[in-house]
């Protein structure tokens, strides 16, 4: 099997650069991630784009349909940050014999404590183990993208309530 | 959902005492891990051996498929030493309704640089979207118990080729 | 020999809250980094301010200062923003019988690559070594306070150039 | 300043072979810790052995001690096991205009937590801070070297009471 990772930005990439007390997107920190987990498959990266999630609108995530729908890979891992990760995950339904996860982090990969390694481990796992479809892989949960939402308050991904 | 998890001991809880220049299996970090990973779901742990799993023989093996045979949980996640993980996971082979994920790390949790979270972020995820059955989440791969061996020359686990 | 340990705020102690995408000042992680640090001695540690050393004004030194003064004891080591620190070193200047260290970190403490825990040793090991006076450790280094320097474009702490 | 790196081995240096269940002195950490520490001084690494100290002897101590001796170096910090630490720390007495720190580390700096980084960080600062002379830094604390043994059932460094 071989999976191709997406690279979107996020809070997963994010550095910190003194100099400016801010926030920026950096470097993808996948491979990293990937070397810690000893993983033993065939992958790339493609790095699309580098934005803070809240700056992704419709134009990118037409962008990134089209990538995956005429790219020849069938098993997608996509970083991406939390704010809009849902409505990313929507834009991408309907790909036929696609298998895409949805993944990224609530506190930068850099930190010292960060749900980005275990949040990745998941997306791995469900990219395989999982038929067809776009999912998402956040707050230890394995959610079907257009059933679930963030919860901004309590800093969490949760499912939305249907009835 | 709820997830059971249950530890055995294994490389993933080791600790080292300088005094004795050894590493033992110390208390398991699995709360650690999963508290890092900011998971929102509800879950246990059984502590039900602290063993290297060199020395886990068919008589645990035994105790621990009837635990999970007369446990009510359906879910669980097995963390557990990597040399006999294969062994162990044939043991809990056709207990129905039950869906079982082994995993483990090839280096300690405690350390700077480990596979741990990965894995047990595979596990996870693998618990949630499998259907009932025995898997093993480790090198990055989710593979059916029975189908897999650990090399230990390469250090990895791989499937069984059958041909 | 007992240190007084005592906080102003500073990158050191920073936080990310996501919700924000913005950093602030949180709880000093000065007693995680000397329980790591496996220190055997006496200390405590006072909070006299959590603000980024650029708020530091000279109404605050003069509180530094004073509380220094009328205290009972000797050696110090405080913890501060980087950016005003060789101003807040040499208004501690003159303060007779007193061992103090200032110190704090480029990068937050709480992130997985920090030079803070370096840079606590360093002071710790300073102010037991060196003669009553005001000293600043940072970049590997142990300066005299008003013989130092921030150098903000190369991100690092230098000798003043006094030719 | 310019500082000469001495490493001799023990468990700073510790790396673990899943393999053989067993630790192995393994290339020396010290650029690294002074990477993170982003020091700003001029330095070289000087690997003599990499042994465990408990088997670094007399003829050991005899070949540093000369090694020191005749090199054009004057400030030296060395990374050295702590169980015969002291023992070493006396053998190099008396070295002329030479300003010498012992220091280790009682868990591997591999380790998620360690004390490598603060006791390197103490030593950077005394070599630096002190006059001519052998010390050792670790727990937390500067001894001059003579004056200090490890206190194996605590797993510290304690001032050797001379009543």
């Amino acid at each position: 099997m071989r999976i191709r990772f997406i690279t979107t930005g996020g809070t997963i990439d994010k550095i910190y650069f003194d100099a400016l007390s801010a926030f920026e997107v950096g470097e993808s920190v996948i491979e990293h991630i990937l070397t810690e987990g000893l993983v033993d498959f065939e992958y790339d990266v493609v790095s699309l784009f580098q934005k803070d999630s809240l700056e992704i609108g419709d134009d990118d995530r037409q962008v990134l349909r089209e990538f995956i729908a005429k790219d020849d890979a069938t098993h997608y891992v996509i970083t991406h940050g939390t704010d809009t990760m849902p409505e990313t995950g929507q834009a991408l339904d309907g790909l036929d014999g696609k298998t895409i996860v949805l993944t990224g982090a609530l506190t930068p990969a850099r930190f010292k404590t960060t749900d980005a390694v275990f949040n990745v481990g998941m997306a791995v796992a469900t990219v395989q183990a999982a038929k067809p479809g776009v999912y998402i892989a956040m707050s230890g949960q394995v959610f079907e993208a257009g059933a679930v939402r963030k919860n901004r308050a309590e800093n969490r991904f949760e499912p939305i309530d249907r009835n």
